[in-house]
């Protein structure tokens, strides 16, 4: 059985990601960083969503990504703002890098389980201003990744699996309902209270709720 | 003053690159990384170069690497050798996409201090066996780097300044001798005590002492 390392935010879309990866075959090893982001819930998220799929190892990696902030989410001198971004601004949510250090882990982790697959869940259709979210940084990171691991000398490669590259909020959604991703259990919101609980309002709670409604699913996101 | 995050890991390589990137008139931001290596006292020796350089600030970043181990330097079951590897075979002591990590956090760091330039102290002369230490890694990560970040939108790219890539041990002493580095400070073994002195005998030491007996001078490492 293939192994893979999935990357799980504990959102939506990592959600989605987990379940394709089990569909697809993996031995599925996940992974979530506790970052400082503000949003504690999550990380619950992504434990219980990794049981769920009957993941061989959950980690969640404590990583000081406030040392240097410059991000809404790990700077408290930052907002969360209630609007998305402008198109061509990258947004304050924009954490510097995080994808590259991210996927840097995963294949860390994922060579030290002697694995050469990894799924994120980046999205080119709601956040396009996120640089490191794009087909291009991928693929660049997917040589880098080749290079830079045993893989390099072995005549292997590193596969970054991005099944959600192409779809829309609705169309990503419907995928995982057809999967069984209980959707219940995700975390959006940038500013979930300590159950996870959404608050309706900030530029993620509005992507999701516009995506189920596009869906015509039953949005079974807990707000508070 | 152009800005740059030089890898610093107490060892001599790094100190001279150091001393490098303050020659060519960076302010340098240094960083070191806790990832729960052996060698502990090489993260005093990096904080101690780090001040003696200058730097404008200096990090130390926590980084659990032992969570999945895999490597002679991060995980107890695994012995250090004294021997060198043999040509073509990966040495125990290399540890899971470390430079990948690694340089990911430089340009996080790097990205939220609004600079574009790393430096590492990688060479491909005496651990020609370290996948992660190759050009065409390097090469490939400031690619990644790239596209990944902010600099993206801007049109901007990350340079990776690599020093001593080509130069041999005994060429990376004079040259740092010639900028001022004491070599006192570093620490390159393995196996160092507490307060950082050498075991001679590891494959980190036998390069370190063969480099200075080349260079003809003498070695001011501390043994124990």
């Amino acid at each position: 059985m293939k192994k893979a390392v999935i990357l799980l935010s504990g959102g939506l879309d990592s959600a989605t990601c987990l379940a394709i990866a089990k569909r697809d075959g993996f031995a599925c090893y996940t992974m979530s960083f506790d970052y400082g982001q503000r949003n504690r819930a999550e990380l619950n998220a992504s434990r219980r969503l990794s049981e769920a799929a009957g993941a061989v190892r959950h980690i969640e990696f404590p990583l000081d990504l406030r040392m240097w902030g410059a991000s809404a989410l790990t700077d408290d001198a930052i907002a969360v703002p209630e609007e998305c971004a402008h198109p061509g601004e990258v947004p304050v949510t924009y954490v510097p890098a995080r994808n590259l250090v991210f996927l840097s882990l995963a294949a860390a982790f994922g060579e030290a389980m002697d694995c050469r697959d990894l799924f994120i869940g980046v999205n080119d259709v709601d956040f396009s201003n996120y640089p490191d979210c794009r087909a291009a940084f991928i693929d660049a990171f997917a040589r880098a990744a080749t290079l830079g691991t045993k893989a390099a000398l072995n005549g292997e490669t590193w596969t970054i699996h991005t099944p959600l590259q192409n779809l829309s909020k609705k169309e990503i959604i419907e995928l995982g309902v057809s999967l069984g991703v209980d959707y219940s259990r995700t975390v959006s919101c940038y500013n979930a209270d300590a159950d996870g609980r959404a608050c309706g309002v900030c530029a993620s709670c509005r992507l999701r709720k516009e995506g189920f409604a596009a869906a015509a699913i039953p949005d079974p996101t807990r707000y508070r």
